[in-house]
């Protein structure tokens, strides 16, 4: 078959030249990111945010000023994303740490995590997600605003909590995932609050696709090497186009829009009630609560 | 692997909260609606107008008086369709009685139908279709008012019937279906005018996924009760939100336009030989050409 | 399965109904095309231009005059695409013949290739291309202009090489391609400038559905025939109305805008050496390097 010759090609690819040692490995001052540079024009970033790599003012100011970087550097490629704990790519949102988050930051007078996440997707670098564990909330808003994403079948789990706390997915979903999934799949996701499986992210286009989980790092590596080595015109010249044809991607005021929104409805007694329970649960912590999340989402409305 | 896992999570939910016995199970007067309310928040309404479930003016006439409901009732957050009969969720548009349709209802000057489909897809409720059967047609346009839609591996049957009759799929499928499935197999379903597969239904977006049939009710069962839970604040704000990025879903004014194409195709004396020769075949009757009417319609083709 | 039934339905309505003897198979004077007419509704063209079915001067010019004929013609509804070699469908765009191509053609002052392309894609009729054997390139961006695509699954393989040679996409896929695949599938697609199965092109929908390869043909041959049976009245009303749903297609001068940035970034010195070292390789020619294209424009950017 044409698709087994291909895929054995790919993987075999890149075992033939598997990436050397990385160049450094450094820790960036103050936030939760490793750094690791393969190459000037492959970079590899890895959140690591123990126990359960909760997306926090630090993890969203690291980001910021790798974005600072990136724009001001004229030789980096591609940079590629994952964790270093293998059961959560970002668990969701800090709640208890928002008031920390800048409300104004950046050229567009957007919250902080809009800035980042919109530079990152306008961004002059090819980027790639690469998802072990669980990915939901605003982690799932992050991967969705890279170029790509790639998900282990064996471990990576996604969800969108917020409706499940009596909110919505205000920091980039109702924007981004829609013109992936389509209307009804983005629907599903949103109002079930519920974990789905990478064969399913797959399905309804939340991923590129989903890979065995011993397949996962080969194909990624492979994928990167090759951009890291093509052309930095053609790629640019290529993203610049696409992105213009496909009107721009989401626009950051309508994010900030749908955000506004969900701290407004995070105001209400009926949500201070339900999150007042999660945090007795165990929420935020490395619990069953946060293992299970979808299914005690459920549970949780059950109980009103 | 983690989808078996979240997936085994889902029924095994579903069967222990398994949905209680419904307050009531009412027949709409006059309409052939079956109402279920399983609270105030979850009802079931199921399509029965035997022997095929023809979409004919009373059921559309019930559909709007269910909307004049939905609207003004302030609990209801999630609302199942499905059919009384696993053959024929809706067969399609009851032809011989297109006359009684009402030509302008509701306050936007359109038909009967564009204003019942409109108002669903606008709803503040979440609405689901379950589909067992063969769904063509307007059935179709049906379904694909809803926000989600979920059918059986082995007893739904999709298709759109009209281009195999001489006309144009007009009661919104033009509108609805090439932003879930894409323009190019949007094309291969409506030039084909010929049956599909639940799992080409599901490879095509055209719907959300299909399942086992043994497995479907546990998975929407488990969906709608969780939504049922939630607040209705969020669920709101979350689908008004996902709409208007989506342009504010399709616009009624343009299905109005292809519904005028649809009956000036009907009126012309090679669509009407068409359809008197499918009446001779036993269409709109509980026949052979209506179990394989994809088949028929290619026969018919040949015959010219 | 109810998917079983209609499958075999599908193959035994064409195999019942086989299309009998062309009425003529003509090679069009001066361009390496095929014209097959089964009747005067339903032509096939084979694209024939050995060894390796590059797409240059002359194949263009041919689908050109085509174009006249088929916008000139009242019978003709449906004409399938598909290669006289099983190794190519189309290599790709034959580089060294590029400066014969005219650069303002047809009346919307275009190139040649994007008039033709964007006529297919707007003709009143229903296009389907057939793919076995590679297809890169503005092969890809050829079959992306048909209404439909089906392909072997043992036979068929897709990319896009443009980027490995310090390109961009500029015929078309920057346009087509998102609209199918969505953003991040395009992209993944394009910058990676590799080699894909068929069912990764399913997956993605960059074409309509992957068959086995002893399949295809019945497939394509019993929608093809269906189509030609069916009223031109009624396929013509659903091509215009989804294609004006769909905002009427890509649009031509945006295409056009790509293909300027494409011969811009060809004109480089950097690219002129990719493009040196690639010919140095067999390009263009009966040669491993087009064999396995993907795999090689890999190993030149790490000889970098």
């Amino acid at each position: 078959m044409a698709s087994e010759l291909i895929e054995s090609l790919q993987i075999n690819c890149y075992i033939m030249n598997k990436i050397k040692e990385p160049l450094s490995v450094d820790r960036m001052p103050g936030a939760p990111l490793i750094i690791t540079k393969y190459s000037s024009s492959f970079w590899k970033v890895t959140l690591d945010n123990p126990p359960i790599n909760l997306m926090g003012p630090d993890m969203v100011a690291g980001l910021q000023r790798l974005m600072d970087e990136i724009e001001t550097n004229n030789e980096l490629k591609v940079i590629v994303f994952d964790s270093a704990n293998e059961d959560y790519f970002v668990s969701h949102f800090d709640v208890l740490r928002g008031a920390e988050l800048p409300q104004v930051s950046g050229k567009l007078g957007v919250t902080q995590w809009i800035d980042v996440s919109n530079r990152l997707h306008n961004a002059g670098v090819i980027s790639i997600a690469v998802i072990r564990g669980r990915v939901r909330g605003i982690g799932s808003e992050f991967i969705l605003a890279c170029d790509m994403r790639f998900a282990s079948k064996e471990k990576a789990i996604f969800g969108h909590l917020e409706v499940g706390m009596g909110l919505l997915p205000g920091g980039g979903a109702a924007e981004y995932l829609p013109l992936l999934s389509g209307y009804a799949r983005a629907m599903e996701i949103a109002v079930s609050s519920d974990d789905f499986s990478a064969e399913i992210a797959e399905k309804y286009g939340w991923i590129n696709r989903a890979f065995p989980d011993e397949e996962l790092d080969a194909y990624v590596g492979n994928l990167a090497t090759r951009i890291s080595g093509f052309e930095l015109a053609a790629l640019q010249a290529t993203k610049s186009t696409m992105l213009k044809r496909a009107g721009g991607g989401p626009n950051p005021f309508e994010i900030q829009e749908s955000s506004n929104k969900f701290f407004e409805l995070f105001q209400r007694p009926a949500a201070q009630k339900l999150f007042a329970k999660l945090m007795d649960m165990g929420f935020q912590t490395e619990s069953d609560t946060e293992t299970r999340l979808g299914h005690f989402l459920g549970t949780l409305a059950e109980d009103k």
